[in-house]
C-alpha cells in the first residue's frame, strides 16, 4: 500500500462494522487480482492460466483515512477470496516491513492463517475470529485463506513501517501452504 | 505503563475476547484506585472524600504480553467503572506521548467518550462498541465513562511512544466532562 499518499487527518471516529467487514469513513481501496501475484505461486502455469481464465480478485484492502506516513497508525481490512491455484492456497503478497516494526491483524471473519517469515525461521498462527495475531519487528507476513469463506482481518500498523514486496520475491516465505487431503500441508518454499 | 518491562516476543496468537474484555495470554495488570488520581478531579475535597471512603477501582489496564518497547505494537484493555466525583465523570489520568505517535481505541463495550487535547484545542470522540477512536500524534488523551455500565476500550499503540502523565497535571486537558441534567455538560478545564 505503498501506493497510498494522504496529509494527515484530525482528531477522528471510524466506525468498525465486523459483520460487514467494512470501516467507515472509507480511505483508499486496493484490489489485487491473480494477475498481480506474478512469481508467487509454485505453479507459474497454473498461475497464468488463472489469469487467462478471468483473472479474479484475489484479494481486496480496505484503508481508513488515516495516512501510512510516519508516526501516524493507519488501519485496514483485508478480506481473502477462498480458492487454490495448483492446491495452493489464496494469498497475499506478503510483505516486509522495511523500516523493522510490529503489526497487529485481528480476525474478523472466516477462517485464515498467518505465515511470519524472518529469514531463517517460520512461524503459523491459526485466524479465527477473535485471534490477533502479532507480528514481531523483523518478520515477513503473508496471508492466506484456509477456509471456504472469505476471510476478513483488521490490520493496525505503524504508518512509517512501509512495504517491501520484493523481499519475499527474493527470500519467500520459508513455507508454502497447499490444500491436503486431511487440512493443511506446509512445504518447504524453495521446494516450488 | 511505564512501569512496565519485559523482553522482546516471538511471533504470536493472542485470543481477544470482546464479550468477557480480555486478552490471553495476559500481560501485566494495572490497577487504578482513586488515590492513583490525585490533582485531577476538579473538586479535590471530594476526591479526598472518595479516597477516604474505601478508594475505589475507578479503571484497570489489563496488557498482552507484547512489551511497551520501541518498535513492537502493545495493546491493552481498560475498563472504567461508572460513577461521577461531584458531578464529574469518572475518568482516567490521560497522557500525552512524549515521542509523539498516533493511537486507536476500539470500543467494545459500555458507552465512553475520548477526550483529545492538543494543547490549544479539544476534541471529544462518541465512543459506542465498534467505533474506533484516532488519536493523532500530538494529541493528550483521557477516557472518561459516560455511561451506567463499565466502559472497556481495546488500545493499540506503538511500544516506543512513553505515557507522559505530568503533561496533563501541567497542562490540563482543555475541558471537564460533567454529568448533566440532560445529558454532558463540556467545562473549561481552568475554571476548576
Amino acid at each position: 500500500m505503498s501506493e497510498y499518499s494522504a496529509l494527515p487527518v484530525p482528531p477522528m471516529s471510524i466506525r468498525f462494522d465486523q459483520g460487514a467487514g467494512t470501516l467507515s469513513p472509507e480511505g483508499p481501496t486496493l484490489t489485487r487480482r491473480m494477475s498481480d501475484l506474478e512469481g508467487l505461486f509454485r505453479d507459474s502455469e497454473a498461475w497464468a492460466a488463472a489469469v487467462a481464465d478471468g483473472d479474479p480478485i484475489v484479494y481486496s484492502v480496505v484503508s481508513s483515512p488515516v495516512p501510512e506516513i510516519d508516526r501516524e497508525l493507519p488501519q485496514s481490512i483485508t478480506t481473502i477470496q477462498p480458492g487454490t491455484t495448483a492446491g495452493e492456497l489464496w494469498m497475499t503478497k506478503g510483505h516486509q516491513h522495511p523500516n523493522h516494526q510490529g503489526e497487529i491483524y485481528l480476525c474478523i471473519s472466516g477462517h485464515g492463517g498467518l505465515l511470519m517469515f524472518d529469514g531463517t525461521e517460520t512461524r503459523w498462527v491459526d485466524m479465527t475470529p477473535g485471534t490477533i495475531g502479532y507480528m514481531p519487528p523483523g518478520w515477513a507476513h503473508r496471508s492466506i485463506n484456509v477456509g471456504d469463506e472469505p476471510y476478513s482481518f483488521l490490520a493496525v500498523y505503524p504508518g512509517g513501517a512501509g512495504h517491501d514486496y520484493g523481499w519475499v520475491l527474493e527470500h519467500g516465505m520459508g513455507q508454502r501452504v497447499l490444500a491436503g487431503a486431511d487440512g493443511l500441508d506446509f512445504v518447504n518454499y524453495v521446494e516450488g
